[in-house]
């Protein structure tokens, strides 16, 4: 099969390197990797299975066009969301070959993760829970009177951990009210005793992407563990459907159901708590070189769940100008269940 | 005029609002912000001259479809890079209307900066300038011996002030032969006595950026001041050979020239110096919202200067293997001619 990959994650997935101006070809049994002056001499010492070549900085189409050309092939596979319009007309103009759409298709490719792709996702996942433990600590020892801005900012320094680790977002951290929005901006919202602290990070470790996000009550005894005392009844209601939705959730992941049976078991906690309509996004996505990959675990995914796919569980509860609340893991899938991993 | 627009600072510029899932719709005299659940209760209350509607998170363009058809419109305008192919196709799947394409058309809005849009990349500026005293500061104190990763780390932190800034791109850092490329990527070089610092980094404020470049001896007396004195004859030619050519640019920005003429008053300097072939980029470029916007200072660019574009002037040399020297402000172009801002 021929096909094009513009994408840096699908491309590094094919030959362990990439950069931000590439473009990788496979055309029958051959592959290239086409970059520019600035690259060709790391790439020819980091790539595999691909032959590295250099084009014109602003113009690598030119090359790939005539690769295209040269090799003779009648039709080509390529993802339509990397491509721009204007983009795509360059690549494809008076071209006399077919463009089939492939949507998704590295992400396809890559939904089953090796037992290599795990070990990394494992540690990952570790580093990322290793820095929520030291944002603890910080937000324990500096918290009081903080705002968002100055909270999201010693995040970001925690999670990358002096400068070793990458982040796979930037981090959301919302207090109170602000936690309502599933993807909050930070304010200047300042924390204070017993306010709701929702922190979703992660880190890029090796490339690869961990995800997590607890919700706690800030006070003397702070700190990310999942059972959580909140002075307040209705957020501590709140807090354990939530909860009680995530375990559910993971104890509904099993190889050989449906992506959206895991969801319809988190979902229908939150509904017979009476909170169904707050609970506006999907429970949760796929995790390893991009931050979102296959498999979606949502309400109309009819994904089946196969063994060393790893995807996020994370059921939320968001109640507007109130508070929201949310907790999520990142599971790898076997043979026994859903093992959580950081 | 009809247009569709989807990237977030074309859409801010609009409405005064953007997040990360959004179209800005305008028909006639009707303009339309469409966004999913997650973001309309803060886009009700921030977005001004645009109507405010909830669309379904992974379909906002159904609604976009809709509110195309109900008004009656013939055709409008859309940038072609602004839409991959797939989401273009879903836009305009039997819409029997005329896409226009406009590339570039809300950076071509946006050349002419308004007074209010000036104050704030003033300010943006300054406080760009203060953080290469703070980083400059840093390096004096601590800087012998650290590897660029580091002072990568450390820029970082001292641009972002304390999370009450943003950056406009990721910091470019860079020791001795590092320097050598003008979009380095940081290194375990590590910095000693005598060595050549590159530092090019803005800050991000109130959405609109900062850009401004320094290169500079590390010794006892160190700092980002033009002014700079190399232990080595060599590189302080190279050095003050870019400083002129950047003068002379500077000198040659009035109203009424075409850009093309900056771009030759920076190149002529450096090719009567004998570096012409090492000067590698176009002079500068238009700076606002983006990073990169209109006007672009280069050699084939035809642009008329007038009053309130706003841009930088950059020339550089890079001497592959050995170092390189990039000298760069940002300017507000005015009546009286270029006022270096920051």
């Amino acid at each position: 099969m021929n096909y094009i990959l513009k994408n840096e994650n699908a491309v590094y997935y094919e030959c362990g390197f990439s950069c931000d101006n590439e473009v990788f070809l496979k055309l029958g049994s051959e592959a290239f990797f086409i970059t520019d002056a600035r690259y060709t001499t790391e790439a020819s010492e980091v790539v595999k299975h691909a032959v590295v070549l250099e084009g014109d900085r602003r113009d690598l189409l030119k090359t790939v066009r005539l690769l295209i050309r040269k090799s003779g092939i009648k039709a080509i596979a390529y993802n339509p969301s990397e491509w721009s319009v204007d983009e795509f007309a360059r690549l494809s103009n008076k071209l006399s070959i077919t463009f089939q759409k492939k949507p998704n298709f590295s992400q396809q490719k890559r939904i089953i993760k090796s037992n290599a792709e795990l070990n990394i996702l494992r540690q990952a996942a570790k580093y990322g829970k290793d820095a929520f433990y030291r944002f603890g600590e910080f937000l324990q020892k500096d918290g009081l009177g903080i705002d968002e801005k100055m909270a999201h900012f010693e995040a970001e320094a925690i999670f990358k951990y002096h400068g070793q680790l990458g982040l796979s977002f930037s981090p959301i951290v919302a207090f109170g009210a602000n936690a309502a929005k599933p993807h909050a901006l930070p304010t200047t919202t300042q924390l204070i005793q017993n306010e709701l602290v929702l922190l979703d990070a992660g880190v890029m470790y090796q490339r690869y992407c961990s995800d997590r996000t607890r919700t706690s009550s800030f006070g003397e005894y702070f700190g990310f563990e999942k059972e959580q005392i909140f002075s307040d009844g209705h957020r501590q209601k709140v807090y354990d459907t939530v909860l009680f939705a995530q375990e559910a959730a993971i104890k509904a992941a099993k190889v050989g159901v449906l992506a959206n049976e895991i969801d319809k078991a988190a979902r229908e906690v939150i509904e017979h708590a009476g909170f169904g309509k707050f609970f506006i996004h999907s429970t949760g996505h796929g995790v390893g070189l991009d931050i979102h990959e296959l498999p979606v675990i949502g309400a109309r995914s009819l994904t089946r769940i196969e063994e060393n796919m790893v995807f996020t569980i994370e059921p939320g509860i968001y109640l507007p100008d109130e508070f929201g609340v949310r907790i999520e893991d990142t599971v790898i899938m076997t043979s026994k269940g859903a093992e959580v991993i950081g």
